[in-house]
């Protein structure tokens, strides 16, 4: 930080995507002392930006910009982040990639605060945020993971359409309103087609289980990343993790059942005693549980309906959270905080 | 059968319902030589009904109508059904209860015709047919589970709002054209509170973990039957079964992610080609799945996404159904039209 002016340059790069607009805002509110608010669109230009009651312009991404600030957030691609952000953290900025490209590179630790805080280390200026399906999971299943150790996990999603972007909202959004004035009538109707191009499937009234390309072994993108990420998350390299990942006609806030496997038997009541206490989650009473509509806009994640599996070695949980906060830009700002309070920032 | 006029007296109660009317629909086109069609509303009166071309009242029920059918079909609810069906059937009368009241009794035999038509007994004429959620799956998994033995088996559902009956559906309807013309805007906008009374949480742009109420173990109604019938019909008793029942934003079809446990390994190829060969199925190709969109008032269960699960003795697999066919109307018929194929009706 120069000694010339407190406070922080940080640099938003895909500030005018879904996910950069939820990092503004909670931005707004953060603690960290922002001297300099630069956003820029990895995009469309000529956009502008709402930041602390000011109207910004977001230019396309300049270099000079970027690399005197202290800190960049990436929310854009995967492309962008590889082509920018190692060079940047090369040069001393703090990096904070929420894209996927480097989550499974050993040298790059991949952060969330409540789980694995221990992985950020002074040297590493380019830091990567989870996959947005994982993070609640890790953070939910962390305590019982130390406790009773987690060996086997199976995941059925059901995930909002703003997780795959503007343009997939808005596919909903135009479908939605494409069914006209629907009715039960006598029979329940069979829908009609519907167009579609940003989804692989019409999502307004269906699930689509797929979520990122399949690969060889039939796992889609999005499977294989929060296998993989949640291994290395909870520095687990042996878990096995099946996931089904199944986009659904919500808006926002993704939800799971999760079927957790321990190496030694952990009761409900027990479970829910660590839930409880467990930071960044608010665990529901018995009988009642989240929904998407209940988690919209709102930070932790929300667990409910913990019981047994199909074994005593088994529980079962049910997740809801914002996919866009703790799933993506809150969990980016609270490493920046995490960094600040630890003084390197 | 009346030796002076050939053909079938066949009675439906509750036929102005949502499964009524589709098992009407699925009437018309049996191969069942009906002599004539009495339909008759549990609840409301005055109402008529449509069957091949005509227009017929459809009555309260009326005891020395149904007692002269040769066979009667409830998709009422399970107190009419534990009213009148053993009744009927102590009389002669050949009785498919699509209700949950008999599916456990350890006298009546619970069917699915491809899976366990050797249930069926000539002095059992009160026959169940199973829970809308189970039956495709125990259609899917038959053949695996007769190859390899299916030991553990773990679900999540999608399932659409038809299920819940009229009223749910109708108030997703509203709540739907209550969203009004929705918008991305700027940021992914958090949806209101939507009012709700047919369904324990609004159902539009929204998921709901719950389908019939909880027990002291915390698994739902849905999710109690799923497991009992499914040990019941495939004759499984020790089967060990973990099921989350989930509501989602769909008018008609169901969906499912199963994790099925082998207690010798199978392969997906394996699998593959005892899928494709099981009747009542559909299996799509690598890399294509169904949808609850595709299988609108379609008959067969399909399936997809077969791949390996979490450990090498497991397979996770994809299906979609119409919930209100082979899930409900189409199945009844099923059993009625296989009593007919053994002269026994």
């Amino acid at each position: 930080m120069p000694l010339d002016k407190p406070g922080l340059r940080v640099g938003v790069v895909g500030a005018t995507g879904m996910v950069g607009r939820e990092l503004l805002h909670v931005l707004d509110k953060t603690r960290l002392p922002i001297r300099e608010l630069r956003p820029y669109s990895s995009g469309k230009t000529g956009k502008t930006v709402r930041f602390r009651g000011k109207t910004l312009a977001a230019p396309s991404l300049e270099l000079e910009g970027l690399r005197s600030c202290d800190l960049v957030f990436f929310v854009s691609s995967d492309e962008v982040s590889k082509e920018h952000a190692p060079d940047l953290a090369r040069r001393g900025v703090w990096v904070i990639d929420d894209s996927s490209a480097f989550r499974l590179d050993p040298k790059v630790p991949l952060v969330i605060p409540e789980v694995n805080a221990h992985a950020l280390s002074k040297d590493r200026r380019l830091i990567a945020g989870p996959n947005c399906t994982m993070t609640p999971l890790a953070v939910a299943g962390n305590a019982l993971h130390r406790s009773a150790c987690v060996t086997e996990v199976r995941l059925a999603t059901y995930q909002a359409v703003s997780g795959a972007g503007r343009a997939a909202l808005e596919e909903f959004f135009r479908q939605t309103a494409g069914l006209g004035r629907l009715s039960a009538a006598d029979r329940a109707p069979v829908l009609p087609k519907l167009a579609h191009s940003a989804l692989p499937r019409p999502i307004a009234c269906n699930v689509i289980p797929q979520v990122g390309s399949f690969d060889a072994a039939g796992a889609s993108g999005e499977e294989r990343k929060v296998a993989a990420e949640l291994r290395k998350v909870w520095d687990a390299p042996r878990l096995k993790v099946s996931v089904t990942a199944v986009r659904v006609p919500v808006v926002r806030g993704h939800s799971m059942s999760a079927w957790l496997t321990f190496k030694t038997p952990l009761s409900p009541g027990r479970a829910r005693k660590l839930l409880a206490r467990s930071p960044g989650l608010v665990l529901h009473a018995e009988g009642d549980y989240p929904t998407p509509a209940l988690v919209g806009g709102k930070a932790p994640v929300h667990a409910g309906r913990v019981r047994r599996g199909a074994t005593d070695r088994e529980l079962c949980l049910w997740l809801s959270f914002d996919n866009l906060l703790k799933g993506a830009a809150l969990n980016s700002v609270q490493i920046a905080e995490e960094l600040f309070r630890r003084g390197w920032l």
